[in-house]
C-alpha cells in the first residue's frame, strides 16, 4: 500500500519560470532514465521478487521515495512553465528576439496539451514507456541496471545543471544529485553483497550448467575490427572478474561455418522460390525493359 | 566501414522446425536485450566516443561481432519457422491437438507479414527500437549498461535453453551463452579499469563539482517502507563504494517541505482556477444534479 | 510524498497459479485503462493542478490508492504465473493438451523476461505508455476522462471476472469491481459539483470569448451518413444540456466551399508541381510502357 | 461505404504562411485528441456496435464528419507551410531573429519528410496511434470516452486560437469550437438518453451481479493522502449518481491484510531465490568488496 | 468532405465464426501494410498534392474506396468474433482441446478491451501507427511507395486466403484480391505516366542538379560481401533505368578514408575524455580489482 | 559474419559545428527512410531469402554497405554537435540572438541524454522502430519497397543539402546522393529482372490462383470522389502493366450491398444490446435530465 502526504522531501521552487527549462527537465522526469523509471522498476523488481528480507526490503524502501521525486519535478516543471508566452505572432517574436527563442525551445504540448503542464514523456515529448523498466527475477542482473538507471540518471542530472543558472532549480538538482549518488553507491554494493553471500554470482545466471556451454569461446576476446588496442586491456589477458578463467586475445575472427541452405517454406507464403523451368531470357530483354521511356 | 562474408560464426541450424520456439527466440533477436540491441549500442557508444585508444577498439571489435550473432539467430529463426502451418482450420485443429497449440504459440505475424521470415521484433511481435540503445558519452556509466545488456540477455538464452530439446538449436545457445559469459566478464573489466587509471570514477559523473551537491543526504538509505531488514545490508552502514563517504540508515523519513502554492498560468489556457466570487451553491442542489435519473 | 507499508489493501492470492490468466489480468495492471493509468493520471492532474482545496485533496486522496492497485495486480499476477511451464516440446504437448493450450494462452515475456513476474504491460504485451495519461488542467474535462477511465477500467474487471472460477481471483475482482464503482461515482459527482459551483461549465472551456464562435453551427446535427434514425434522440431537438440552446437536426449537409488551390511550396523541396512547358506526349507512349515485358 | 467531394466543410485558409502555428495545429489533426482520432473512435464504436437504431446512426452521421475535419486541417496546415524556409544557415539567421524562431518552432519533419505537408502527427512530431481509439462495445462507456475527448478537443483548439492573430485561421477554429460544443452536449444527452431508456445504466456495466462485488466499499472515499477537505465535496456523502447508495468518507485508510508470501517459480528461470546453505559471509569482506579502488 | 452510405461495397460475412481467424484479419486491417494505411497515405498525399489534375483526383478517388474497406474489415471482424469463448479455465480447455487452441490462437484484447470487436491493431495487437504513412510531396517516389504497399497488402491477403476455409471470408478476401490486383496496376501505370509525361523521372528528385551529386560512383555496383553473383544481374552491367549511366560492377570496396578524430565537447556534459596527468597505474592493480570475491 | 575496419567510405566531416543541422541530419540516420532502415531491411530480406544466387548476393553486398553509411552519418552528427552550447539562460539568449535559435533548433536529447552524441532516432526524436523494416520473402514486392526506400531516402537527402551551406556536410550528401542515384536504378532493374526470368510476375504474387480472385473488379478503376480528370490517366483504359486486362473505368460507385446485421456476443461482454422490454420514457424525462444544472 502507498500513502501519500502533501509536502516535498525538498524544496523545488524556481527562482522564476522558465519554459525552456521546463522542456529539458521533463528528461529526468519521464524519459528513459528519469524517475518514473526508476520508481517503476524498483517496484516491479520487489513485487516479482522471490524472497523476503533485506533485498526485497531495500527494493521497497527506496521506490516510495523514488515516486517522491516524480512528484517534485512535476511540480517544478509545473512552476517553470507558469508564465509561458500564449501568443506567438511574428510581430510579438520580432519584438522580443528571446521569445521567438523560447517558443522554438519550449514543448509545445506543455501549453496546448497540458495548460502549462507537466506530462509523463521526456525532453523531446516521447510518452514514457514500460520497456524502460527492467525487472528480471535475476537481482544480480537487475542490481546492474539499477547502478546503470542511477549512473545515467545523475549523469543527465548534471547536465542540466549547468543548462540553468536559476537558484531554486539548482538547488533541487544539487538534492537529486546526492540521492542519486546514494543510489549508485548502494546498487553497488547490494550487487557485490549477492556475490559475497554465495546468493548469486558471475556470470549471470550463475547456476546454468557449465557444461552446456561453449566454454572455448567463454573467456576470448575476438577482435571482429582492425584496432588492435584493445589487445592491451584488462579484458585481453588475465584472470577474469568471475574468477573462473583466463581471458585471452584473438587477433582475428577465425572462419566460420557455411550457412545453411535457404528455407522453402510452404509455397502458399508466395516467397520467391527457385523454378525449376524458367527459360533463360536474354539480358538484352531485361535490360531494354528497364530503361524503356 | 563494415564488410559481410557469407559464413556463419558458429553453426545456426535446427534439428527440425519448430515454428513456437521461433517465436521465443525473436527475443533475444529483436527484444530489448537482444541483439540487435547490442549490435548497435556498441555501434553507438563508438561512433561517439571521445577518445581513441583500447576503449574504442574494443567498442568497435565487439560491435561487428553482434551484428553477426543478428545474422544467426535471423538464420536460424527462418528455419525453424520452415514448416509453419499455413492451414488453421477447426477441423485440422481439432485432428490434431499439436497443429493446436502450434498455432497459438506461433507469432501470427511470421506468416502473414514474412512468409515464414524473421523480423526486426521481440517475442510479443514489439518492434525493436532505438530507446533501447544507451550511449551517453561518458564510459564508466556505459560499460555498466553493457553488462546489465549482458546479464539480461545471457539469463534470456539460458531460459530459454530449457524450453527446447532440440539439438541444433542448444547448440547455437551454447555458443551465445558463451559470448555472454565472456562480454559480461569484458565489461565489468574495463569498467574497473577505467575506475583503476582514473579516467572516470565513482559516483558518475565523478569530476561534478562536490560543492554544487547536496552532501548531506550524500550517503543516506531513507527507508520510505516499513520493513527493517534493509538496515543490515552493505549499504546502510560502512564505507561506500565509491570511497568518500559512510553509508548511514535513516528509519523514518525526515518531515519534509510544504508544496509550493499551486500555478496560475495565463487564463487563455483555460486551465480550472479558483474563482473569487462564486457564490456557495447549496450542498443540496449538487446532489440533486448528481443522482438525477 | 510518497510512502510504503509492505500490506495489501485487500488479499490477492489465487487458489492456485493460473499462467493463461495471469496474461489476461495484465490488461487491467498495466493497459491502456489499468492501474498504472489511473495512478498516473490523478497524479499529474493533481501535480498540475491550479488550486487548493477539495479538488486537489481529492485527487491525492485517490491516487495513493491506485499505486496500491497497481501492488495488488502485480503480486497476483506473479502467483498466478508461479507453475507456469518451461519445457514445451511437441512431446509434451502432444502428451498433455491442456499443456498446448497453455503454452498458447500465456505471455511469452512473462517468462523469458521477468523470469515468471508482472510487467508493466498489457496483455498483448504492449509497454504502458504515457500518452495513456490525461491531465489538462481543465477539471471538468478531466474528471469527465476519469469517469471514462473507471468505466472502461470496470467494464474490462467485470469481462476478466467470467473468464476464471478461481475464488482468490475472484475476490480481487469482486474489491475491485466495488472500488470502480465508487470512482465512476465519484468522478461524476466532482464534474457535477464543478458546474453547481460555477467553477466550470458546458462547454468546456466555458469561458471562451461566445462572439468567437461560430455559433450558426454550434448546436446542429448534421447527418453525414444515411441512416435518419438518429433524428429521434434527445440530441436531435430540444434543449441542449449547455443550456444555452436547443439541438436542430440537419438531414442532408449543406454544400461546402471550394478547396483552395493547392499549396506551391519551395521547388528546393522538389515536389511535384505543374510544369508549365510539358509537351502533351501522345498516350500511346503511356501505355506502351506499363505493358512492358 | 463512404463517398468524398472536393469541397471543404468551412473555408479553411490562412491569411498568410505561418510554419510554426502549423506545427501547433498538427495537434489537432494527429494527437491523442486530434480529429482522426475522433474520426476513427467514432468509426469503431460504429461497426462494433451490437444493435441497429438511433445510437448506431448518430455514430454513423458525425463519423464522416470528422473525416472532412481531418481534411480541412490537413489542407489548412499544407498551406501554412507553403513559405516555410529551406535555407537555415547561421548567418542567415542572424541577418533575421525571426527566422531563427520559426526555425526553432516549426516540425522539422514537415519539410525533410513531407515536402511541406501535413503528417499523421502530433505537435511533438509523435505518429498518431490506434491506442488513442476508445470502443469497448459498452455505449455509455463509450459515449462518455467521446464526451472527454470533445472536451479536450475543444478546449485544445480554444488555446490554439490564441496562439495566432490570423482571421483565416482563426475563422476555422472558430468553426471547429462551434463544432465541438455540439458535440460534447451531443454525448451527454445520448449518455443521458441510455440511462433514461433504461439501456444502460451506473455503474457500467450496470448489469453485473451486484453479489459479486465487495459492496462494503463500492461507496467509500477512502483518504490516502493527508488532506482534509476532500470530505467537504459531494462525493464524500449523500446520494450517489448511480442512484444506488450513500457516499461515506474514511478519514484513514484500514490496516491491510499481509502480503503473500514471495512466489518460487521454475529454477529454470534463474530468478534469484533463498540458498538454503549459505555461509553468512563476513560483513567486512563484503564491505571491503565494494569499496576496492 | 466525405458522407457515408450504410451499405458495405461487398458482402462482408463469415460462415461461422471464427475468432482465430480474426486475429489474422486484422494484419490487413490496422496493420502496417492494412486497410487503414492505404485509405491514410492516400488522403495525405491528396491534401499535400501542389497541383490539381488527374493525379490529385486519382488520389481523392480510390481514398474514399479504402476506407469502404476498413469498415467492411471492421465489419467481418466483429462477426467473426460473434461467439468468441468468454470462459476459459483449465477444465473448460480439457474437455474441448479446440478451446484451448481458440484461447491461444484469439486476440485477447479483443474480448476485454473491445467486447468482441474490431479494433485499429494488428494482426499482433500493436496500434496501427501515423508512421507508416508515405507522402513526401513527390509523386513518382509517393506512387511507388503505393505500389509497394499494394503488393505487400495483396500477398497478406492472399496468404490469409489458405489459412481459412470458410466461404463467406473467402469471397471478401477474393473481392480485396481483386481491388488489389487493380490498384498495383493503377500506381504502376501512373508512375509511368509521371516518367512519360516528363513532370518527374529517375532517380527521384529527378532535377536536383546533377553537379552537385558525387557521380563518380552514381551507377556503381560495389560489393561489400563475398558472393559474386551478384556480377551477373542486370544492375552490374548495362544502361541503367533512368536512361543516364551504365552500370559497373566493383569486386571489392575501394579503400576508404581516415577517421576524422573523436569530438571533443563541452566538458559540463561529462563525456569521458583523454585526461592528459593520468599516472599509468599498474595493470596488476587493475586486473586485481575486478577479480575481487 | 560482419567485418568492420576503422575508415569511413567518403570523408564525413563538416567545414564546423552546426547543432541545428545536426538535428535534422538525424533524419536520414535514424528516421523511417533513414540509412538504419536500409542496412536492416537489406539485412532480413538476405536472411529470409528462399534461393541462393544473384538476387540474394545482392542483398548481402549492399546491406554491409548501408551499415558503413550508418557509421559515417553518425560520425558527422557527433562532429557537427561538438560545439554546441550548454549553457541556456535568458540572459544569454538576449545577448546573441543566434543562440536563440540554435537553442530552439537543437534535439534537446543530442546533449542531455547522449552527451553531444549521435543517436537512433529522427529528427524529432522518435525512436528508430523495426516495424520500418519490410521483409515478406517476396522480392517483386520487397525489391518494390526498396526502390521506394531509396527514393524517399533520396529525397530527404537533396532537401536537407539545401538547408545547409557547409562544404563538408555537403560533400557528404553528394555522396550519399549519387549512391541512391546507384540504388534506385538498382533495384529497379532487379524488380524488371525478376520479371523479365519469370521468377514472379505482376501482380504480386503473380501465381495466386486467377480463379479465386473476384475478377470482375479486377482492373475498374471506381471513382470514390467527384472529381473527374481520373479517367484521364493511363489507369482509367487500355492495357494494364501486368499484361493481363484492360482498365475501365467506373464513374460512380455502383450500389452496394446492405450491411449485415449487428453482433450479439455473449452477454458477459458486457456490451449494449437490444433490451427486449424496454419501456420506451418520455422524452421529456430524457431532456429534463440533460439540461439540468
Amino acid at each position: 500500500m502507498f500513502f501519500h502526504r502533501q509536502e516535498l522531501q525538498f524544496k523545488a521552487s524556481p527562482s522564476k519560470p522558465d519554459a525552456v527549462f521546463a522542456r529539458r527537465l521533463q528528461e529526468v522526469l519521464g524519459g528513459q532514465y528519469g524517475e518514473i523509471s526508476v520508481a517503476m522498476q524498483y517496484g516491479f523488481q520487489a513485487w516479482n521478487s522471490h524472497e523476503p528480507g533485506k533485498y526485497r526490503d531495500l527494493l521497497y524502501g527506496i521506490g516510495a521515495e523514488e515516486f517522491g521525486h516524480v512528484e517534485m519535478l512535476a511540480i517544478m516543471i509545473a512552476q517553470l512553465l507558469e508564465k509561458a508566452p500564449v501568443e506567438q505572432s511574428e510581430d510579438a517574436m520580432r519584438a522580443d528576439p528571446v521569445l521567438g527563442a523560447v517558443i522554438g525551445g519550449t514543448d509545445v504540448q506543455a501549453a496546448i496539451v497540458a495548460g502549462a503542464g507537466a506530462r509523463p514523456v521526456d525532453s523531446n515529448g516521447n510518452p514514457w514507456q514500460g520497456s524502460y523498466v527492467t525487472a528480471s527475477g535475476n537481482l544480480l542482473a537487475d542490481f546492474t541496471s539499477n547502478a546503470n538507471a542511477e549512473m545515467q540518471g545523475r549523469l543527465q542530472v548534471a547536465r542540466l545543471y549547468h543548462m540553468t543558472d536559476d537558484h531554486g532549480v539548482r538547488d533541487l538538482l544539487s538534492f537529486l544529485l546526492a540521492r542519486d549518488t546514494m543510489h549508485q553507491n548502494q546498487w553497488i554494493a547490494a550487487a557485490a553483497e549477492l556475490r559475497a553471500e554465495g546468493v548469486e554470482d558471475l556470470p549471470v545466471p550463475s547456476n546454468f550448467p557449465i557444461d552446456k556451454e561453449e566454454r572455448d569461446v567463454s573467456y576470448q576476446y575476438i577482435n571482429f575490427s582492425d584496432g588492435a588496442k584493445a589487445s592491451e586491456g584488462s579484458w585481453a589477458s588475465g584472470a577474469t572478474p568471475d574468477g573462473k578463467g583466463e581471458f585471452t586475445y584473438v587477433a582475428e575472427p577465425p572462419r566460420g561455418v557455411p550457412m545453411p541452405p535457404p528455407t522453402q517454406p510452404d509455397e502458399r507464403l508466395y516467397g520467391t522460390t527457385p523454378k525449376p523451368n524458367i527459360v533463360e531470357k536474354a539480358a538484352g530483354v531485361i535490360k531494354d525493359a528497364v530503361t524503356s521511356n
